[in-house]
């Protein structure tokens, strides 16, 4: 699959700086505000940007390596989670609520049958990965299938006139799987990348890890992202990594989570580097491993909260910010305009 | 003044704790927001708190000291910029209108006649502080009317049904006063708290310096919170001040922006300690003395975003998040309602 994203022309630069000087502001107050403001501007190729129909995707799947014990909960918990996304229940519920974003949940391979239904889309590949301990977690047909239907996804959302769109993933187990990713890509230490997910105990952490190093003896460490991927990834991370690069084709705006929808992103970015200038990174999770990742990509996140929910739910909570930048450049006055004098 | 400010009864936190730790998600997994969580419980006295009407007060005065050059800005920017916020072009307006916060703009001391205005109240004790190089910036007297009066506006909030206000301000100079305000509480080293303000450049910043040591020379370094006021202070920052003892007094929830407001809770906080619970540290400033003031109170606030625009833009910025504490505490799914196996 080719992946056609251009990086965002940079002749706006000085146009788009120069709206952002001439506010009733001294210069750069605004500080990461002014920044975000310009980097909507270059991925939208316009000194008014504006976000439309922003849009959350939470993608669900389950891990044939959770029933050996890699997580906290029970692999159930993936589809009851998606059953409370869907009733409106869980935290990216409230936060979507809150901050009026449009939410959609993908089943990108839970082992369920939810049957049709309001707010979720069938994108099944199938009914979980299988177990990397013993094989790879998914075969190149389905890989390249997750990637595809990801894209199109993307593509959907941008054909009904969304500009930005907010990455987020339920799958129980999936810790492990952007571990092996993380250390796959980056090539830094298993152990470095690899944490408690949602709230292993030190025995339970210490059974993670040699568990992904089991997974590691059997399946090595391929460095190119497709054949990692189809090692030891989850259908949720594959298809998020296809929606991301096809979101970034239709110059969205991509708002970034934590260390999961980071794993799929450092897939993406192996594949088509030149998709980083159109990622916003919400926050800094709790879960070391995202530290890792932000570092070998060379980026900032706006906040850190210590969240370790996952979910969507640090770019939900992230997303005021966004806002406010677009907000600011489109509605401030200027000094010209509001007779305000000009820095002496 | 005697303000009377009880510490919230911890007899709640158990119950609170327990209805954050039966949500659908990892026990401790919403971070900084399950803190915040409990907090709006404690200062409110439920484990279903609500916030309503929330409202920035935005306090505006021009300093003696501005005229001696202090600033990067002439002293007719305080006035010009009031007019900018009565108009709906500052960045405060920007963001509220994006938050739904209401807005009022308190004149404690502008150096201008506004006349009577929608969305301005008229609280004006001088026409500007007296220059501190010379003479204290206001007499006794006039700190009580302004503390006195900041109390009123707050009471008057809570009368009229708000449980949270946000602290802003707007005041050429006014870094100048609150670097001279913070060195006399907290006792550290002038030179490190104070900063380039709206943009001093490297000379501007000797000057400013220079005139603080040298106002230091001739008032001394009052440890009193009273005593530092008068001899320092601006006539926002003493209503600020009040307003913040006041709204306490009510038990309201108090969002703190930058280093100007912080000053103002250093005068507030060494008058009544027990206000301390009540204020949520909305983001940590710029400007680098605002650190120093974060440490000597202990706190540490959510965002950090290289702001230094004061106006409470972090205020409003870092509204949603507080807003998000509530509203997961009310509106998620428990594991019991849900349907959602607990931690195994």
């Amino acid at each position: 699959m080719d992946f056609a994203i251009s990086l965002p022309d940079p002749g706006l630069t000085a146009a788009i700086q120069h709206r952002i000087d001439r506010k009733t502001k001294p210069l750069g107050a605004l500080g990461r505000i002014e920044a975000l403001a310009l980097q909507l501007g270059l991925i939208q190729q316009s000194a008014a940007p504006r976000l439309r129909q922003p849009h959350i995707l939470v993608f669900a799947g389950d891990h044939g390596a959770a029933r050996a014990g890699i997580s906290a909960f029970p692999q159930d918990v993936t589809w009851q989670m998606v059953e409370n996304f869907l009733a409106g229940g869980a935290a990216i519920n409230v936060f979507c609520r809150q901050m009026e974003l449009a939410l959609t949940v993908i089943d990108s391979g839970v082992n369920h049958d939810f049957g049709r239904r309001d707010g979720l889309v069938d994108a099944k590949i199938a009914s979980g990965t299988a177990n990397y301990l013993e094989t790879p977690a998914m075969s190149a047909e389905q890989r390249d299938a997750a990637l595809a239907r990801g894209r199109e996804l993307a593509h959907a959302l941008a054909a009904n006139g969304c500009n930005l769109v907010g990455f987020g993933e339920m799958g129980i187990g999936n810790t492990a799987s952007a571990s092996l990713l993380t250390h796959c890509i980056t090539g830094i230490d298993l152990a470095i990348v690899t944490g408690r997910g949602t709230g292993l105990d030190d025995a339970g952490l210490a059974r993670k890890h040699g568990l992904l190093a089991q997974a590691i003896a059997r399946g090595g460490r391929p460095a190119d992202p497709l054949g990692a991927l189809a090692e030891y990834g989850g259908f949720e991370i594959a298809m998020m990594a296809g929606a991301m690069l096809g979101a970034a084709e239709k110059r969205m705006t991509l708002l970034i989570d934590g260390f999961i929808v980071t794993s799929a992103l450092l897939v993406a970015q192996a594949i088509a580097p030149t998709i980083l200038p159109y990622c916003v990174f919400a926050h800094r999770s709790k879960e070391p491993g995202h530290t890792t990742q932000l570092a070998h990509l060379r980026v900032d996140p706006l906040m850190e909260l210590d969240l370790r929910l996952g979910e969507g739910t640090g770019a939900a909570l992230a997303f005021p910010l966004v806002q406010a930048a677009a907000n600011f450049l489109n509605d401030m006055a200027s000094f010209d305009s509001a007779g305000v004098d000009d820095m002496v």
